[in-house]
C-alpha cells in the first residue's frame, strides 16, 4: 500500500500527463466536455445529494455553526445552478492560443507570444462544494488539469462531484485525470501538495487568512495569494457628499461577508464636520458599529475607540473603522500602511485628486466614485472568476480564464542563425 | 548596533518607501536620472576601478579561476559600456501607465487595467558587476526600487558602483534608497532577504542552478526562476538537412556558456542514416564531444554512451547529447521529460509538424527553423533583459521592462453602487 506522499505525487503525475493532452485541444472539444459535465451533475444528482446529506449530517453532529452548514449544503436547485455555471463557462472565449504580441524581427524571424495553459493548477479551499465544480470548469476551459483539495467536512460531496465530472470528461474523450481530488483529508496531504514543485505549476488557496498564510509560508510551488480584503473608502474634500454617503453605505452594508466590502472609512478633515454626522447616523441606522479615532468620537461619543487592530481588520461584519485625515496623501499613507492591497475607493469631483489617488494607492483595484463592491470577475465582465489576487506577480485583482494561462514565445525562421 | 536581520529589514523598508515615490514619476524624470547615473559612473571611474582592483586582487589571492576573474574585472572600456547601457535603457519606452485592456461596463463604469511598477525587486546574483548597474537601470526605468545582493567577491566594486548610482539618483531628485545594496556578504543576509514577504515584491535569482534552487526552496517572497537551459534541437523527418546541420552547429557552438545553447540533439529515425554521419562529423570537427544513444553509437563508435545524466545535463561546454527518436511525439516526450522548459527548436519543412511541435512542447520559447540562441531579450527587441524566466507564472522567457511591472484595475464611475 502506498504512503500518502506517494498517493499525492501519483495523482499529480497523472494530472501532469493529462495536462499534456489538454494543452492542444480546441475550444470545441473543451466546450463539449463542459456540457457533458453539466449533464452528469444533473444525471447524478441522486448520489451527489445523498453524499452531501451525509456530510451535512456529520457536520451537524460535530456541532458546526449554521453559516458553515449553509455553505456546505447542496439542494437540487443549487446543484442545477452549479451545473449551469459550467454551461456559462462553455460560452466564454478560450484564452489559449491568443496572440499577446507579435512582430517580424529585423532579421526576418516571425516572433509571437501566445497564451498557453499553465499546466497543473492546485486549488486549496474550504467547505463550499460549488468551488469544486467551478474550479474544475475554469481550469478545463483554460486547458489546465486541476488538483482539488477541499475541506474534510465536504469530502463525500466532493468525491461524488468529482466522480461525476471525471466520468463525463472521459466520456467526452478527455483524460479523466484532468480533474482529481487530492488524496487525504488532513494537513499532511496539503503539505505534500505544496512540495510538488515541477509537477504542480501553481497553487491557489481560497479561504481564510490562516489557510492562505500557511500555504504562502510553506509552499515551494508558486502561489497566487487571494482574497484578504481590508478595503477603504476615502471621502475627499471635493466629494459630492450625497454620492459619498451612498457609496459608503453600499460598500459597507450591501454584503458584509465578502472580500470587497469596505472595512475603513477615511474622511478629509475639510468635510468632516458636515459629512461625519450624516454618515455616522446613516451607518448606525443600518446597524453598523463604528470604531473611530478621536475626531470621530468627538462627533459621536458612542463610537468605540479605534486601535491599530481596527485599522488592520478585515471585519467581514457590520463593523467599520473611521478616521479623519488631513489630506489625500495622508489617506493614501494610511491605506499603504494598513490595507491589504485589494480595493480602495475615492469619492471626489476633482480630476487631480482622482489622478493622484490612482497613481499612489498601490492596490489591485481603485474605484473612483464607485463602490468597492465592484471588484469582481463577473462584474468586470470576465464571466467567472477563480479568485481575487492581492499579490502583484502574475495576476492582480479578479482572476478569470486569462489569468489561468501562461505564454510561450514562438519564433519562425528559415534557417536563421545567430551571428 | 543593529543585528544583520534588522539591517536587511531596514534597507527593505527604505526601499519600499522609495518605491512609493518612484511609482508616479514620469518617464522624463526617470530618464534624467538614468543619464545622471551614467555620467556618475564615468565621473567616478577612479574610485570604482580602484575598488574593483582590490576585489580582483583578493580573488586572485584566494586562487579564483581565470574565467571568474575575467567576469569580475572592470576596465575603463567595460565601465564605459556599462554606463552606455543606462543610456540605452533611457531610450526604451516606459511600460508604466500602459493600458493593457479597457472597456465601459454595461453599468457605465469606465474600467481599465493599467501597468504599474512591482514595487521592490530583489536581485540575487553572482560575480558580475555589470548586473549591479543593469538591474538598477531596468528597475528604475520601470519605477521599481531595487535591492541588490551580489557576491562577496565583488563587494567593494558593488559598493562603489551603488554609491555612485545613489548619489546620481538623489542629484536628479529621486530617492537614493531606490537603489540599495543588501547588507552582509554571507548566506545569512540572503536568508533574511528571502523572508521579507510584504516588503519585497519579488526576488529574481540570477546565477547557477544551486543558487536558484536555494532561493526557490527557502523564499517566502515570490520568486521568478531564471536561466537553467537544457535546450533541444529536433531534426524532423521533413527537415531541410543543410539547414538542420547549420542550425545544430550554431545552437551548440556559437557560444557554449549561455543558457540558450543547445544541449541535446534529437534526430528522427527516418533521416538518421543520412543526417547523423554528416552532423556528427561536423560536430567533431568543431571540437564537440558526442554523448549518444545506441543508434548514434552504431554510426559513430567513438561517441560516449549517453546516460540519464546526459539527457538532463546543462553542459555549458562543447558536449552534446544525441538521440534518435521514432517520431515527433517521441521527441516532444523526451523534451517534456528531460528539458528545463527554456527553448526548443524544430527543423522541418512540414507545417503540420511545426504546428504540433509548437502546441505540445511546453517551453518558454519554441524556434522553428531557427537557432535556440535567438531566445534573448535584446534579440527579441526588448532593448535589455533582466533574465530569462523558465517558470510559467508572471513572466516566461526573456524579461524586459514590461515583465518588471504588475497591473492595477481602475474603475471610474459617477456614484455607482452594487445592487
Amino acid at each position: 500500500m502506498n504512503s500518502l506522499a506517494e498517493d499525492v505525487r501519483e495523482t499529480a503525475v497523472r494530472a501532469r500527463d493529462a495536462a499534456a493532452v489538454l494543452a492542444p485541444l480546441s475550444r470545441a472539444d473543451k466546450d463539449r466536455a463542459l456540457h457533458a459535465m453539466a449533464d452528469a451533475l444533473l444525471a447524478g444528482a441522486g448520489p451527489i445529494l445523498a453524499a452531501n446529506g451525509a456530510d451535512v449530517a456529520a457536520a451537524r453532529a460535530a456541532g458546526t455553526g449554521e453559516a458553515m452548514i449553509d455553505r456546505l449544503t447542496l439542494t437540487p436547485d443549487r446543484l442545477a445552478a452549479i451545473a449551469d455555471g459550467l454551461r456559462q463557462v462553455a460560452l466564454l472565449e478560450d484564452p489559449v492560443g491568443t496572440v499577446v504580441r507579435g512582430r517580424v524581427l529585423p532579421n526576418g524571424i516571425e516572433l509571437r507570444q501566445v497564451r498557453v495553459p499553465l499546466g497543473v493548477v492546485g486549488i486549496i479551499y474550504e467547505a463550499r462544494p460549488n468551488v469544486t465544480v467551478d474550479a474544475a470548469g475554469l481550469c478545463l476551459k483554460s486547458g489546465n488539469a486541476v488538483l482539488l483539495r477541499g475541506s474534510a467536512s465536504a469530502l463525500r460531496t466532493n468525491a461524488a462531484l468529482v466522480a461525476a465530472l471525471r466520468e463525463a470528461a472521459a466520456g467526452a474523450g478527455l483524460p479523466a485525470d484532468a480533474i482529481a481530488l487530492v488524496p487525504g483529508a488532513d494537513h499532511e496531504s496539503v503539505k505534500q501538495l505544496m512540495r510538488l514543485r515541477g509537477l504542480v505549476d501553481v497553487l491557489i488557496p481560497r479561504g481564510g487568512a490562516g489557510l492562505i498564510r500557511t500555504v504562502v509560508e510553506e509552499s515551494t510551488v508558486p502561489v497566487i495569494e487571494t482574497g484578504v480584503g481590508n478595503c477603504h473608502v476615502y471621502v475627499d474634500v471635493d466629494a459630492d457628499l450625497d454620492q459619498a454617503l451612498a457609496i459608503v453605505l453600499n460598500a459597507k452594508t450591501q454584503r458584509v461577508s465578502v472580500c470587497n466590502t469596505a472595512e475603513t472609512l477615511l474622511v478629509h478633515a475639510g468635510v468632516a464636520d458636515v459629512f461625519l454626522p450624516r454618515v455616522l447616523a446613516a451607518l448606525r441606522q443600518a446597524g453598523v458599529t463604528i470604531h473611530g479615532d478621536d475626531a470621530v468620537r468627538s462627533q459621536d461619543p458612542s463610537a468605540l475607540s479605534a486601535t491599530e487592530e481596527d485599522w488592520a481588520a478585515e471585519y467581514l461584519s457590520l463593523d467599520l473603522a473611521v478616521r479623519v485625515v488631513d489630506s489625500l496623501d495622508d489617506a493614501v499613507a494610511h491605506i499603504r500602511r494598513w490595507g491589504s492591497g485589494h480595493t480602495e475607493a475615492i469619492v471626489t469631483r476633482s480630476l487631480a485628486a482622482s489622478r493622484r489617488f490612482i497613481a499612489t494607492c498601490d492596490s489591485a483595484a481603485v474605484m473612483v466614485n464607485a463602490s468597492t463592491r465592484f471588484t469582481d470577475g463577473e462584474r468586470f465582465g470576465f464571466g467567472a472568476e477563480i479568485g481575487i489576487s492581492t499579490q502583484k506577480l502574475h495576476a492582480r485583482g479578479p482572476m478569470g480564464l486569462t489569468e489561468l494561462t501562461s505564454t510561450t514565445w514562438v519564433g519562425v525562421g528559415d534557417g536563421h542563425l545567430v551571428v
